[in-house]
């Protein structure tokens, strides 16, 4: 862990685009509103939503400033140069997401250059500022962009192309021949371009398919904590730029996820499906092969889609079907008793 | 494998509770009833119940002791000093792990010390007996308390710390800043304190929400094979006092496990959902976020809760609600074919 | 990447059983029909099935060789010498599986010999041609035949045997005692042989079931990317030859999965279940403890299996049920809206 540098009431503004009520500040850390007491006055707050006893908390804490929405703020007498400052702004989580970046004490390599105990291929190429952890291995003619950081024991396989600015958690593995874009994050135990799961019916029980393509993910992807994406078959299995994916998800070979897609943890797409832009697909949602979910669309937590999703649409349960339909059909099954109590001496 | 020092029948009583009839033995080798044949003179037996047929499977196997239900003990004559000792229990799956902890001829690392391949930062802390295996990265600041084992190719962030007597396989990931208790045990593959999936929504997409939190696992957990636990967005997230996660289960950033939780392969935990003392999640259930389960709650394997579960209920199905319900509502379902029947030549 | 040796026409014949048409060519890279444009002349394409416009575009393109259904084929004029070869099949995917095992340009190997950066016992045994890649640990009395290849970062226990021409890919782990067998592949952070999710209730909470047993692949067994199979609790938990796992699946204490059974992403078979011979398991079904799923049976993806299932049967659903009555089921909930609107004025 290290200190972040103080952060003004001046960057604040700029960072957060926030109106700034009260006493100027410096902040180096950032705390939840639930945890404030004996906060301290380095502490920075984002409340979410900040109603009198909470900010009466925030300034028992004594808590250097208070982010929170500007409609909040106007409801509040101006703070006293002895309270916290408060920060309006027009969209509190999009707040944290900047202060926690800017105030994040882990830094993400401990420091530049190549570890000793990292076997590095002679043919590899580095850019400026790489850092590899130690017990990485990075392949033959593997290429690592300027920026680029790759953690404890990763391993990088040979001809695989890694993007500016891209980070590697522990472990994680990028196979031969795997592109990965600029700025993606990837987190621990992930394998990016195993072999997609694909046999033929031989004479003598089933015959591998060897799978010769690859994986490409965009620009500012992030993948969880022991995701798998397999390789394509011939081409490539592709995540389009800004795609996140959460832990313990499976992408199969062949898939094609567009851009800002996120897929909750544990869900799964099967072999050659295809996702368009913008789809949101819930925890252990599970799609079948070879069908197409449209642009926009949203996939329920733990649905199981076995036909192409028209864009815009929003499906769930098991079989997934439209969610409205799905609530009708979830309504009525819960008439149920009372249809049965009518027929039963009937039927 | 090491062969395990041979137990007497002396300490099978103190460790088992057990009655002891027949012969004294030395023991070395736990075996399967189901596998008795050929096992030895030098194997126990636990047979969950213990029959004539399966008791003359013993004898005729020579094996040294059995343990079985004291009530099934008694239906039999006591054995001769040719025969097997017969050692009477009141619960044979106790007597099970007891003796499986016994005789388990695994020894839990090679030996102690730090391996000289492993990569230990100057400035980590390492107690009495602590063994580092080969390959293994230990963090700058990182505490290892006594008696900790960090299995080969495991990796151990920047000031983690890991309490007395736990137990690291292969290739665990204990993060940058987590906590674990004393003698837990963590699977191969498992990645505690991987970054939370959260996001903002800025005018440029998906803006990531840096997760400054941490993890905490209490005393006593186990953690399985491939599992993943998030770091908290500022807090942390807690796997309380004697939880037991099995393989490829998650649990996102800011949930809260209680003491005394078992989860099953598979299931999920979504972020910031509250988890109660003595719960039940079967496999490849699905909790979603921001929900509370309730104490003593059961959830079966498959369901899906979206909503709060009350203390003590069993809940099951998709989605989740009370499992009594959920049967009936199999059982109306299972009518419907009646119903229709009556009633399709007239709707 | 390598550059595979060229494939000839008459080494087609062989391993096709193709015939062929047209001029003999040399072929060195297999393409995807989709992405023909460009492909050049030492190309061999497959087509699923083959129109004259995709005949049309694999000419333009002047690949080699395209490799099609004989029926699609004899439908075509037979091509000149100035066209690219026909090569009629029975199988298209057959020929695909054979095709991209003779031209993958992935070596499964950099090189035979063990990296100066693996760390492998004395005691160890290795056969002829073995390769152990960099930061392997390969335990005390392990052995490898011949032609093995252990993968960056694999961790292979003490005892351990992996069987002749086995490939180990990145970061697997075979752990103690594990038994795989022969040309089986293991895809990256598969854990082979963690332990079992098995405790007894003793006066003080959960106490753990040591795991005493081990795991057996049989041989021609593949298994997918961060896929799990615990060890059993005494004897074996086994995988018959020719299984196919793909990723994330889990396999729990004591199952025994028959010959040729396949397991889609995400699966999970709770623990001492029996899975018969040539069973389908669809992606993310899950399968109770302590059940029997007969010979030759189907599980539809994302089915709950909580019973029995007889041999031959195809089940889906949640729970699960045979595949017709599923339908039937689904058909009848289907009619519910005008069951309701004909009774819900009376009920």
């Amino acid at each position: 862990m290290r200190r972040p540098q103080p952060m003004t009431s001046e960057e604040a503004r700029e960072l957060l685009g926030a109106t700034l009520h009260g006493r100027p500040v410096l902040v180096r850390r950032l705390i939840d509103v639930q945890t404030v007491a004996g906060a301290g006055d380095d502490a920075v707050v984002v409340a979410p939503k900040l109603d009198a006893a909470s900010w009466d908390r925030c300034k028992v804490a004594g808590v250097a400033a208070v982010v929170a929405p500007s409609e909040d703020v106007a409801t509040l007498a101006p703070p006293s140069l002895a309270e916290p400052a408060l920060w309006g702004v027009g969209d509190p989580r999009l707040a944290l997401a900047r202060l926690s970046r800017r105030l994040d004490p882990r830094p993400p390599a401990a420091e530049h250059g190549v570890h000793p105990s990292a076997v590095v291929a002679d043919d590899a190429l580095l850019g400026e500022r790489v850092a590899v952890g130690p017990l990485a291995v990075v392949g033959a003619n593997a290429e690592l962009a300027d920026d680029v950081i790759v953690g404890p024991g990763s391993v990088i396989g040979a001809g695989a192309r890694i993007g500016p600015g891209s980070v590697l958690r522990e472990r994680v593995v990028v196979a031969d021949g795997v592109t990965v874009g600029a700025r993606c994050v990837i987190q621990a135990g992930a394998v990016i371009g195993s072999d997609g799961f694909g046999y033929a019916v031989g004479p003598r029980g089933a015959e591998r398919v060897h799978h010769l393509g690859t994986v490409v993910l965009g620009d500012d992807v992030d993948i969880g904590a022991n995701t798998c994406v397999d390789r394509g078959t011939l081409g490539a299995t592709v995540v389009g730029d800004r795609g996140k994916l959460d832990n313990l998800v499976q992408v199969a070979h062949n898939v094609r996820l567009g851009c800002d897609v996120l897929v909750a943890g544990q869900a799964g797409i099967a072999g050659s499906t295809v996702i368009g832009d913008r789809v949101v697909i819930g925890g252990a949602a599970g799609i079948t092969d070879h069908v197409r979910v449209g642009n926009d669309a949203h996939i329920a937590g733990g649905a199981g889609v076995s036909k192409n999703v028209p864009a815009g649409e929003a499906w769930g349960g098991f079989p997934a079907q439209p969610v409205r339909r799905w609530i009708r059909e979830r309504y009525l099954i819960g008439r149920l008793e009372k249809m049965w109590a009518h027929l039963k001496g009937r039927v």
